[in-house]
């Protein structure tokens, strides 16, 4: 059987030596796991931005990994941390709804509340390192999560925001802003049945965009919008970044029109 | 036998979610990969960044390794993905050169064709996630590459820019500006028989450059030029960041010259 | 047996193929070696950062790993390399004092003279790859460290910045920003043995912050001073960047005062 897999998103960024405690704490309780960083260059205390990023890789991955997040303004407040399995994934988060813009209805959530199984000193600050990285060495080596706590049946939830349909197309908004400045909107691209031909960008129109299939398909430097490999529309720019051409942010309106 | 390990060279950056799915694309399949990254930060689609980070790093490794390269402006387009065998290493990569930098004849090149081995549902946009994560999966646990699709007889390829010869020096360009500013030429130490007297960068004279054995040899904040670990002469401010100071970039003509 | 752990920390970044090329070395060598990438964004020569980073880190790892670092500003001169045996921890260091934060007395410090273990071909400017790596997957094996060269009983140390009590608190200074901008400061949180309510960062009071268990007992944006997670006393802005909005940064004068 291959070894267990943990993976790791935060927004600690690598400058701070957070990660690596992490990291030591889970391979000093269980050496045989093999750590996957998945991110943690989550912009700071975005929760938003962690629960986009979790719907879009955590999906991908297999029953073996146990998935770790610690994106989490609320550390030491009352805010709980949860053990929770949803469809073959299991993960380890704070009960701020990053993880629930996952689809699927989750079969079990826990509430950590043993420190049995926790570090012996808890820090008030950093519980990424004293609780959730020893629980998923635990989990990783086979404890039965039934003693973690009790059964949780609320949390804190995360929605995606409501798309508009006009008469001749979608009014949406900016979701995510990636790497490249490409702007991910809400907008599922199964509801664009022919190509739009206006495009609207936090109130500015763009008559120059193209709909296109694929970034190859416009010019170097030209405006386009396509179904991204997410599935929802994208606004992006061939070779360039959207985000810094169009002065946009997540949050920003996005208006697609097509002619009858 | 050690478990198959498969490197990760990509412009995706870490805050978007597009690396962790391919890892979770690669994990789900082959739960014993084993996963190394090597860069998320090669600038956005500069696949002549993607080459010499590949040329320097890939010959170090051994028969092992599977590496998986994805800075890929084409995707969606008409250019295809090979399959590459190179002397021991074995890489996944687009068909526009990035691997071409890497000396020695392949032994191999597939061009990837045949979608029994990809994801079921192939995006236009993500062929990282979609077909070089898949398939690089399938040769990690042995598939036999003949089967993935026609063998290649043309690609396309990159060219180290030429080194003029002068009477009393050589003229060659920066090829690669690395993480410390640091500017890497291409001028083969080897060349250099006898200590450059002068240094020309951009046009612009620095008579006040010292030509040493290693950084520091030079004095905090002066101007250097060495022979790097790559073995390409290097221009280098000693705990300094040279491309800022000097303001030169990938391409900026670099003359070095000698007295008799 | 789980198989061995490299931990890699270097100043390298990852848009350069250093860490890769280190990889390579290591993987070549060592086919069951698991590396563990701790940063790579240690800021460029900045052996201090390293020095807190790896303080703060490398407790939590067991007896199973083996940490190599490379920040390394003098390469290539008559700085020696280290492999040192401190309390379960074994490193291969630059001897900067980059790992002499670190609390115990070492066990056994062997000073690499040996190239029997090396890369053939050495450079003088990168001796993560032909020294460090090499070394690493020696030990990774099991060979025995008393071949690598001459025990060594003295080294480069840090040391903290001494704090000075004061009548009513104590004056420290900044000793690590970290990726949040949080300010490390000196001060030991187990000196605080009440709230202080004075607070003073480089000469300038700041008489409206609070002083809390945690980030979220503040309002955002309001500044606040806490025992961090690493037990030191930390100055930070609820869900903001303190070392912005405050102009302060690594050596910055730290105050605090309480009433009697």
């Amino acid at each position: 059987m291959p070894d267990p897999i943990i993976t790791l998103t935060t927004d600690f960024g690598e400058d701070s030596p957070y990660v690596a405690a992490m990291k030591g704490v889970i391979l000093c309780m269980n050496p045989s796991a093999r750590i996957v960083d998945l991110s943690h260059q989550i912009p700071p205390q975005d929760v938003r931005h962690a629960a986009f990023f979790l719907a879009e890789c955590i999906p991908y991955f297999g029953p073996e990994a146990i998935h770790v997040v610690v994106v989490d303004p609320g550390v030491g407040s009352n805010r709980s941390l949860l053990y929770v399995e949803l469809g073959v994934h299991r993960l380890l988060v704070p009960d701020n709804g990053c993880w629930t813009l996952l689809t699927g209805k989750p079969r079990r959530v826990i509430r950590l509340a043993e420190p049995g199984y926790w570090r012996a000193d808890v820090s008030n600050t950093f519980h990424g390192r004293d609780i959730l990285a020893p629980v998923a060495a635990c989990v990783s080596v086979g404890t039965d999560p039934a003693g973690f706590g009790p059964v949780a049946d609320h949390w804190k939830r995360l929605e995606m925001p409501a798309v508009s349909h006009l008469a001749d197309g979608y009014c949406g908004e900016v979701i995510f802003v990636d790497h490249f400045g490409n702007l991910i909107t809400n907008i599922l691209g199964a509801l664009v049945k022919q190509q739009a031909t206006q495009l609207v960008v936090a109130d500015q129109p763009f008559p120059e965009f193209v709909w296109v299939r694929t970034y190859a398909d416009a010019k170097p430097g030209q405006l386009l919008a396509l179904v991204s490999g997410s599935g929802f529309v994208e606004v992006a720019i061939a070779q360039g970044n959207a985000a810094e051409r169009l002065g946009a942010r997540t949050g920003a309106k996005v208006i697609l029109r097509w002619e009858h």
